[in-house]
């Protein structure tokens, strides 16, 4: 009854609902509070104060004509003009509203640019660890995707290796940094030498690769360590934003895509973009969202929650014997599993009411995935558990 | 440097951009108030009261985790049982929550079930005249459109065209009721007689063929007429739905699929078009809109406005010898060109400063459209210049 092209999709999902259901089965067994759910992505801290005032007061200031109503399809002209003078300011950036192209959310923006840039048997290029959903983003539109081994001391990109996945047929480099799963910041010497591989094999096939930029976890960085302006490296950069993370909005689906004047094409690409969004259904990011984060630009949930989470999680972790990347950024702890199979892995940190995600859900197996935008408190009740699954191993 | 397949979007949007500039041009030359745009669906009506006060109260009571968060990627449960128990309540359905999948507009809806049902091949099938934009969600999935030609005199569908059109390969077929861009209500015999069709094809071929019953206009209907509820009467049928037009909130993208217990495959349906929503980019509908929704089911814009529109409009053109199809609902008026060219008489209506949309864009050539949801005065200002137009042809 359903598409082929869907069946595999449904087969996954009941995978997925197991999984929840287990978790339910646990919470009832142990009680809630002694089940460990480090499974999902999803900020635990609030939005900022300022979000309820900017949508309180644009309730009562706005016509409903503009608060509601039809706009352009690429988003309301003074939000994207703001969105831009902030990333200038921030940035260093020339933007004005003509590179902003308002989204329903990133995942959103990817699909958009996606349907922009590749027609059915294109390549796309991501680097292994990476969000797992690209494959079915890119499969949307028939495209091929074509995997970066990871490098799995630095868990850089691999240079060499992504010079040699790229053909004739390349038509984007999705980058994620900070990186889900990771938690890795690409360095800057990371980002020069992408840019500069892409602006050699272009030359060398005559062709246009694009960068698309996943930066979701754009603010959520520690250490005060620095997260290059990817457009700045490399003039046929997409940058692909969400506020799902920064603002914890992610029920409200509304980020952003920039597309640089200086992007080979700048013109057909932002119309075309315009129209896709139009065309996939999404017409334009919700309108009250768009104006509401104008207002909240420079603000961002309390990421110091975040901090503290990971230097406990990550110090006794390693106290305990576990490999782990200490991430830089994002909300996640990439450790080593402590047998090769990551799923028998999870499986066993289940019998310790530990819930984690499989690394071969992001094309990385051996790893598991640790999120730890969650309540501190069930942090630390988590350390005897991780500490008693470490010990099986001894 | 754009994907081969969006390059005709880029030239077709280069026409829209000529005719928006074009406008623009007429309005500095003649003065705004004597021009008259009768070309975009965007309701002129601001939504109801009870919109403002939902989403200041939701703001108010709401913790942030379940006014901003993530939820299922069908919607929240509540929001989706309130809106079947709305159904149930105004059309004599059985639906709950399970039934209801919150989207991202009728659009984002439309989508999600076009990708749930169709692999590239399949064919879809719609009655002209009828939105344009169906044949770019079905070539977003690589199905086939598959144009039913009009019934000139009623603008009901041609049920016995309808019938040899059917093959082994249909999936599903689009109806729209009330319709853009005729106003056209389909009877219920219409609807007894397009079931009756469907079900002897599915037992001649073996196969399933859905109904995706694309409702926007639903709430807007004039002289009394009732709109069946389409699930009561095939049930492979799947409705879609949106806010955008009953609340005036077309920037907000908040609509729902309806996919009834009774659909075959109805397990798989659901599970795929949950799915569908998450990897098409849409993740869910925006959350703050869900709960406001909710609170409004049984709210409408002042729809009298557009029935005093509609009336005046229709009795004008009328007495000046234009051939108008009565509209039952909507917020269109269906005229037929006083030329066979359409596009021809479009430009002619242009010098009398009248902007309307030619039946091409609706597969349905020698007519126009004539949008009123418009001020109401801006009608009555534009009558001497229909007059002139009608002139010119005598």
């Amino acid at each position: 009854m359903i598409a082929k092209s869907m069946v595999k999709y449904v087969e996954g999902s009941s995978v997925t609902r197991a999984m929840f259901e287990e978790g339910k089965k646990l919470a009832a067994k142990y009680g809630a509070e002694n089940v460990f759910d480090f499974s999902l992505g999803n900020p635990s801290t609030p939005p900022p104060e300022s979000v309820k005032k900017a949508l309180s007061d644009i309730l009562n200031e706005t016509e409903p004509g503009r608060l509601h109503g039809y706009m352009n399809n690429s988003g309301h002209e003074d939000v994207r003009e703001a969105v831009a003078q902030s990333l200038n300011k921030r940035f260093g950036t020339a933007f004005s509203q003509k590179n902003i192209l308002m989204t329903v959310g990133a995942a959103g923006g990817l699909n958009v640019i996606l349907k922009t840039l590749a027609d059915p048997g294109d390549e796309i290029i991501a680097f292994a660890p990476y969000f797992g959903e690209y494959n079915n983003y890119v499969a949307n539109f028939g495209g091929k995707m074509v995997v970066v081994a990871p490098d799995i001391l630095s868990f850089q990109p691999d240079i060499e290796e992504f010079g040699k996945k790229i053909t004739a047929k390349t038509k984007a480099v999705i980058i994620n940094t900070p990186n889900n799963p990771t938690g890795v910041v690409y360095s800057e010497d990371t980002i020069k030498k992408i840019a500069e591989v892409l602006y050699n094999k272009q030359e060398e096939y005559g062709t246009q690769i694009y960068i698309i930029s996943d930066e979701p976890y754009r603010e959520l960085v520690y250490d005060g360590v620095k997260v290059p302006y990817i457009t700045k490296y490399y003039k046929n950069t997409i940058v692909g934003y969400s506020y799902s993370k920064s603002l914890s909005l992610p029920g409200e689906r509304i980020g952003y895509l920039v597309i640089p004047d200086e992007a080979d094409g700048f013109e057909n690409l932002l119309c075309a973009a315009n129209v896709a969004n139009r065309i996939l259904g999404f017409v334009n990011a919700p309108s009250i969202m768009q104006l509401a984060v104008a207002r909240c630009l420079e603000e961002t949930t309390d990421i110091s929650v975040y901090d503290t989470n990971r230097k406990l999680l990550y110090n006794k972790l390693v106290s305990y014997g576990f490999e782990c990347v200490k991430p830089e950024g994002a909300f996640y702890l990439w450790v080593k599993a402590l047998e090769d199979d990551d799923i028998s892995f999870v499986n066993k940190a289940k019998e310790f009411n530990l819930l984690l995600v499989p690394g071969s859900s992001f094309m990385c197996p051996g790893y598991v995935r640790i999120a730890y935008c969650v309540d501190t408190d069930m942090i630390k009740r988590s350390f005897v558990q991780f500490e008693k699954l470490a010990k099986c191993y001894n």
